[in-house]
């Protein structure tokens, strides 16, 4: 009874949590481990379903790096990539736009219906939801770099998404973005996510990452940041001092943070419940980006 | 962080019920024990608002038979009981109405507020809501005992207490009848949550006790039921084998079973946030009274 | 036949009235003689439901000073005061809202109901609606007193108020309040009728007394006032030359005046249909105090 | 203060009534003197108004004879009828479709209008309302008599009605249907009304004349009939002793009486407010047809 | 089959004018040629019905002069007109107003049916849509002119055309305006097209005409203007060099388009389909007058 | 101006049909010539959003074998058929989902965005929307043929469908379908079109494909049949004088018409805007299969 009594406890500590965020949007960046490990992925979807019948309306956003690489190397194709973007050509981005929008998209849909949710996978394209413009990338020599369809997000068209969240299901979303020429653009996961947090007005931003949050030194795992307000954010990227897949990662939550997005959190994607263990106990884990 | 995610993990062993319990509607007797002791108070508030964020209408029914006997004791007057029923004469009938109405009443709604929730409390004669008759009960000599205003449920509108569920409140209702002619009636609480279980259509009648719930022999714990059919129910009633203040609670399940009410419960109050253990862990806990 | 003719004029010189106000809201505060009389408590109770049937939204705020002296009394307690203000310790408060919210509140919803109408009784408590807090009164002396659980109104939370109406009931509300901790506090019913007024943006703010209105020189009824500005109305109170009972009534009506309600009304409650004959005839009666 | 308490008293003898037909249709067959003389207008009008804002839905339907009588003596064309039905040839028809639906049915808007009122004006052909047939009369040598345009109701489409009304707006409706092939008849309004009583599923069919009422005896005013079953009206009709004119009247109350009409009224126009008496005094006036 | 490809492409280039215009609503006047001849005449209501159906809600607002001295000639009454103005005496208002709101409106509602639309006919007295006031005309010798009943658009009430173009129903609308003292006006159909399409922000005001449009030189064809702006317009109209009857058109339009209306048009009504021609190709006709 | 009468009188040919369809449904199977030439993709889409702007619902489902091909070759893997069934391993599934959902599905909601439209596109594992079961496929042996991933249509849940034409989308979607436990499977997309035409309550079931519809003699374009009987078209099914690539098709016709879609039309998309000329004219195209 004991045992009992304390998982009561638990649903109880949840209580202010919930009430907080009733009707909120969140947005999630699902990437890394949790998107491989089949436990990590279980406990992903379970959490998302959880998030949506207290109230929450959780957005995920995915990109899917390593089954491109695989792929292209199916097809002969080897992936080349300058300054930690890929260099997109016309076969690459078809191929990014397949296995985003046709494979990992609805592998993570199909999840999440078989553990008891509802969900519907769209790409930038569908609603014409992620307008976006070709990346401008200047080289050390200070001359552009051509990356082929790598691109940003110009303007987001949340219609869709709203639709889709008010009727009960969980919307999977592609990093692909449209241009106003109907051509595809390969655009950062972590950076989309952001744009849709801006655009959807989330009360909170959410990126599964690989490490435990920030270190204020990147080897030392005890120098974990809980909280970083955004001046110390932009003097860490500033600084060097900060793995370089971490970098869009912190700009995502500045941009956020600037543009009404009161929390935004790194956190471990490796833990299981990890965005649970965020968002309904005191604690919280991983580190959280704020103004 | 193991800690932490076996938090997580108690979240996670609650989703199935929440989805399953989604936008339906319980109704709760509450009384005994949980209604004295203040932390058992806070258990059962906190409970109703979980219940409440996670898209369950709870609706709570109460009596109070110790605090009318306070109020009685203090004004003279000294409670007589007939087959364990109140001889509610005028004067009495006023005090009951005074005491649960004005006072039991609007100390639950406070508290719920208190906690952070939103209710209303309600009488039966609120929107016309418990329309009682005089209760018939005849003596061992088969002559009719007058008790008075002792009620029981002609018929339930239950129109008042859709509203307000709706627009996110949780409605307290004092176990009071009005009759045709508007005259007050003391109707037993247990049977007031039934009869509003049946007319709301509730997915779970639950009635919190100051027992484990039914014993198979009243007097050894060890004997506890899990799981009883209305069948096995109603012999049990008809056996005499049963505490007489279990009667009506075992009466209440039986009917409210029969018109459709799926699962009705009688679980021990004195546990704290039994109602949450019941309804979300994957064990439950008391008596429950099935088809 | 001419008696006939003459009644369906008096339905249409009510035509232009029923038209200024469908749709608004009254809020009424009842009391006095009219509280007392089985035939006064028909009246009031019958104008009501036909405002509610010609479109007006009207709101009942009562007290109920006497049943608490009368309680008070059975209890061995002897009602103070200090000021005209009840001096109102926790065993007084606990008997004030038991008296208001679980008897005087009910019998008023249950008359409503006998004569065809549908009402909610409700205590400040109830949504939360009247917030209060303790009433800082200073004696003579330039110290404070402390009358214990005297309160004034600090915030009015109108939703369920608003709910209800909508839905076709009569509200009908006791003046109790609720502070920020729960407790309860025992607010003058005419300042609730106007800070009610006030929140709901009614039309009308009337006021039951036992008086014909508010008399220039108050010992001679033939100075009775039909129509009196605020500005005249506040040097009244400052003479000294008004009933201390009249005192409460007139600052309500500067208040609500000064708050955007445009009329406000004290009339005779002694007088069968007070009501009615106020709204809906040419002449009016009492006097009305405006901008 | 006698006379305001009698003012008050009427209002209250009204509220039963107003309670009973709160929400229905009523359908008003507007004629005789009351569409002549400027005070009964007024008293029709204002009546209306009334209905209205106490929740009814008056629907008001017109003919015109003597206004078309004038403008064909006008145009020199000379009335003739048959059986008393107005012989309608092509330009016949059109004369009168001007002066019901673009002169008399105009006037009658714009007098709503100037009592306070809202209302729009419809011929059945507007929303394609009223769908009539030609009517076939067999003369007594039993050979049909082509009476032209003269027609019968064939279908009523009440969808503008039904809009109109719940935007709040009284319609007026001009008894002109509208054929398959788009050609106008004249029909007589009262069985225009009645079919509209029977579509719009009113609670009231209310004929205005130019008598008290069904007469026992014609000629004899002491043989009014109060209350005049289905049954018996048949055979009155049939016995021949009823006048010409009040034929289609008791036949259209027949014939919504049989179709769910519950109350069907012929009152006397010439009585100021006859409506509101017939509907919100205990006593109500001239003949009642009932089932 | 090539004349089916043909077909197809007239349906897709008026796409691109069908997106633009979808929910908008055009106001049209409807007068000339196009409403004797019986082809023209379903030529405007098939145009109508298609543009009801492609999600435009037209508005159809007509006059009637011919068939007004059609009518007083009948009557014996000789048509008299100042400065292009008829004079309306009372007994010519009367005549007017039931030829346009009793005639030529249900006409019109009847063909528009008869084609397969839906439709309500309107006059300005309808839910008391088009409040007018006497119009002020100065002869020459700066004496004022009485016209009697010729009137002005004084405010517009555009309620009743808004439901029912919401609920599917082609609004048409008569000419007739209504005084604050309910007297009718006989006003310029041109110019209540014009208040109405800015009091309903309408995207398009057409004017139906029996010319080509306006000439630079009103008697050389070959100097149809195309596209004028209002500067241009408003010396047209002062040079004198232009027809009298197009005058209070292009005032119409120029005033609309000074008002928030985008494009007005004065197109040739004897085309058949010149509204669709106008709105759904790429070339247009007549002439626009716009900013 | 002739030229532009032609114009508008196509329009007006339109106009029935468009009122017949109005608030309908058009399931439409893409396929064929018609997704590969990029004159005609153009006119499909813009044939789609006509469809929409007019009021009718159009849902687009689409196939893609020779894309699926064509990546399959590009990986190495050679495509097998048997019975014109595509043999589909674990890896030549994930090559069509990947191919139908992440490419061919994206382009054409490209495609229409960049015409004009609003689409969103979907896979059958989107909102669960179409639950698949493995194709029992019996050889001539009578042995069961395994196939791999190839399905049927067990059940469909249209309610994104329905949301997404509700607010303006046109739905995209990819004959894939999804098991109760989360597998992928490839269904024949006529068949999909079919089963969606179905539960959609469509008016119309639309084909393309590369011939002008079905003949009487396979070889003999002289014998196309316009309009086919759901018996006739069986017994042509069955006597093996029809294409094998025809055959689903027209099974999906017949089990379509059997299940309330009321037209059903086999027809050449190899022709610009043939759906529109289907749609649109007098004559229709192509071979249309009835009850």
């Amino acid at each position: 009874m004991n045992g009992l009594i304390e998982k009561a406890n638990v649903l109880i500590e949840a209580l202010p949590y919930i009430r907080t965020f009733f009707g909120r949007t969140f947005v999630i960046k699902y990437g890394g481990n949790a998107m491989i490990d089949d436990e990590l992925k279980k406990s992903v979807m379970l959490d998302l379903i959880l998030l949506k019948y207290v109230g929450v309306d959780p957005v995920l956003v995915h990109g899917g790096g390593p089954a491109i690489n695989e792929m292209m190397g199916k097809l002969g194709k080897k992936p080349t990539f300058v300054s930690g973007l890929r260099v997109t050509d016309e076969e690459t981005m078809e191929i990014a736009e397949m296995v985003l929008a046709g494979k990992v998209n609805k592998e993570i849909v199909s999840l999440i219906s078989k553990y008891g949710g509802k969900a519907v996978g769209l790409s930038g394209k569908d609603g014409n939801m992620i307008i976006a413009r070709k990346k401008v990338v200047v080289g050390e020599d200070n001359q552009e770099i051509d990356l082929g369809h790598v691109g940003e997000v110009e303007k987001i068209n949340p219609q869709v998404i709203r639709i889709l969240s008010k009727e009960g299901f969980i919307p999977v979303i592609s990093s692909i973005g449209v241009g106003y020429q109907g051509e595809s653009y390969n655009i950062n996961a972590d950076s989309v996510a952001g744009e849709l947090a801006i655009a959807l007005e989330a009360a909170k931003l959410i990126l599964l990452t690989d490490v435990e949050g920030i270190y204020e030194h990147p080897d030392d795992p005890k120098t974990l940041i809980s909280a970083l307000h955004i001046e110390q954010a932009r003097k860490l990227v500033a600084s060097g001092n900060i793995s370089a897949g971490m970098i869009p990662k912190v700009e995502a939550c500045i941009r956020a943070v600037e543009n009404g997005v009161a929390r935004t959190h790194i956190i471990d994607g490796r833990t299981k419940h990890s965005m649970l263990l965020e968002i309904f106990t005191d604690k919280g884990i991983g580190t959280m980006v704020v103004a």
